[in-house]
């Protein structure tokens, strides 16, 4: 198996967990610490991960959360400081890049090198000579934008091109499962509020990977997406994000906690399903 | 007509120029100074503005290649040098940002606040209402990538939704130039070495204004990207981007001058429609 997504089954058996918590630093939302002070960005996400790094199979930082506040250095001392402490959990850099072979390859050294990256999430609407300089990072792992989770994300993603029996976003997966598919390294970012997509793309794509998002704020059913996102017949799994419920559990001193009771009760379903096998 | 595309005519006119003047410094590309030293990206990039600003309708900056090697300070640095400098040329932040509501929000907040950008680019794959937290701005532009430049471009863009006349650019398109277009603050990515879409989107949308990427290195035709893309019967225009032709047209410590020389070739190409009107 293919190096990033095997350490990603390695962690989820070990924790029976399917669990990504996304670090998300929402300007205006860091809670007040038991100093009565707002607490620093830095301080918070670090407080997050040791709370929650025995249930999370990864980490997934929001490229924007930070870049909208000028956190870069914080953003690469935060996955320099999960690397150090729990080597053993992969970390997805959530920035959904997406542009020309020549810009794509500065992309991908943002991500994977500067950053540190295991994974990075890319936007595939350029086609797929712009997936190909990330995707070429044989190590790391690369999740296409398939079927969001927004509202507006059918628009377009769930048009269907003349003479195919699949719409727009079906199409990404294939070509992403397949021609590009060089190093089994591509994985598929579905929306936990597209079920019927979901489960489409699951019964096609038994070797696929599935990350996650819209279980929690976004309002996707997580037993749901656990039978059908995170159950295989093949080689392939799910990642379930969440970041909000999870990282604003609670605005004050007790906000680590707070934010690993929501965690540990999701790993929690999530261990029914690990347990049934 | 909307603040952002009303200074770019502005600018135009004055100068008789299509030409916006891209800025991405490629690591490893930098020129040898009349010193004999690698010259520092931000001071290479403000002697580029120099040298061109009598030239360019607006300026470029692409994100990556400041985000790849941890220029963030730098590409603000160079926007505030811009706005000092030469008031009256708009930045468009060339990041191709796609993301559901609330992260836009913030990928929002990066451009207009944080960088102080006049315009950006965005990815339609995730839907309008990924848009709208840019195109509520509405003194600012929004550049939708509709048909891009690069090789893989047409595997999506041009996949023909089933019961549709048009391709998948033209429905981007349609929705970038209608539903979404609250404040007329949307303009297109179309890349010039697509012409035959630039040509169709032409004649359905007269109002539209295009960023044209694509001329120089990537190979498209300067001469029919003026005919087809610059001219319109509407209120609509182009702005031709060229960055690597321009900026590395020498590696040596002329470089300043030698960018000069092909940005007054490709102005004097624009002049010449400016002048038979």
């Amino acid at each position: 198996m293919q190096k990033f997504f095997a350490q990603i089954v390695l962690e989820q058996k070990r924790k029976k967990s399917h669990l990504c918590v996304g670090l998300d630093p929402l300007p205006g939302k860091m809670p007040v610490n038991t100093h009565g002070q707002t607490e620093e960005p830095l301080l918070f996400l670090k407080k997050i991960v040791d709370a929650t790094h025995d249930l999370a199979c990864c980490f997934k930082p929001q490229f924007a959360h930070f870049a909208a506040q000028g956190l870069e250095t914080e953003l690469k001392t935060l996955i320099q400081y999960i690397k150090q402490a729990y080597p053993e959990i992969p970390v997805i850099l959530d920035s959904k890049r997406g542009d020309i072979g020549s810009t794509a390859k500065m992309y991908a050294l943002e991500a994977f090198s500067r950053y540190g990256a295991d994974a990075v999430t890319v936007n595939p609407y350029m086609g797929g000579d712009t997936i190909e300089p990330f995707s070429n990072y044989q190590d790391k792992g690369v999740f296409i934008l398939c079927r969001t989770s927004n509202p507006g994300a059918a628009e377009f993603q769930n048009l269907k091109p003349s003479g195919s029996q699949h719409k727009l976003y079906f199409h990404v997966a294939m070509q992403a499962m397949g021609e590009w598919s060089t190093y089994d390294n591509i994985g598929l970012v579905v929306g936990a509020t597209a079920l019927d997509e979901l489960k489409e793309l699951r019964s096609y794509f038994p070797e696929a990977w599935f990350l996650i998002p819209g279980v929690g704020a976004q309002g996707g059913d997580l037993a749901e997406v656990l039978q059908w996102g995170c159950q295989s017949q093949g080689s392939g799994g799910g990642i379930v994000n969440s970041s909000r419920a999870i990282l604003y559990a609670s605005s004050g001193g007790d906000y680590a906690d707070a934010a690993r009771e929501v965690a540990l009760e999701m790993q929690k379903e999530m261990a029914l399903l690990f347990n049934s096998y």
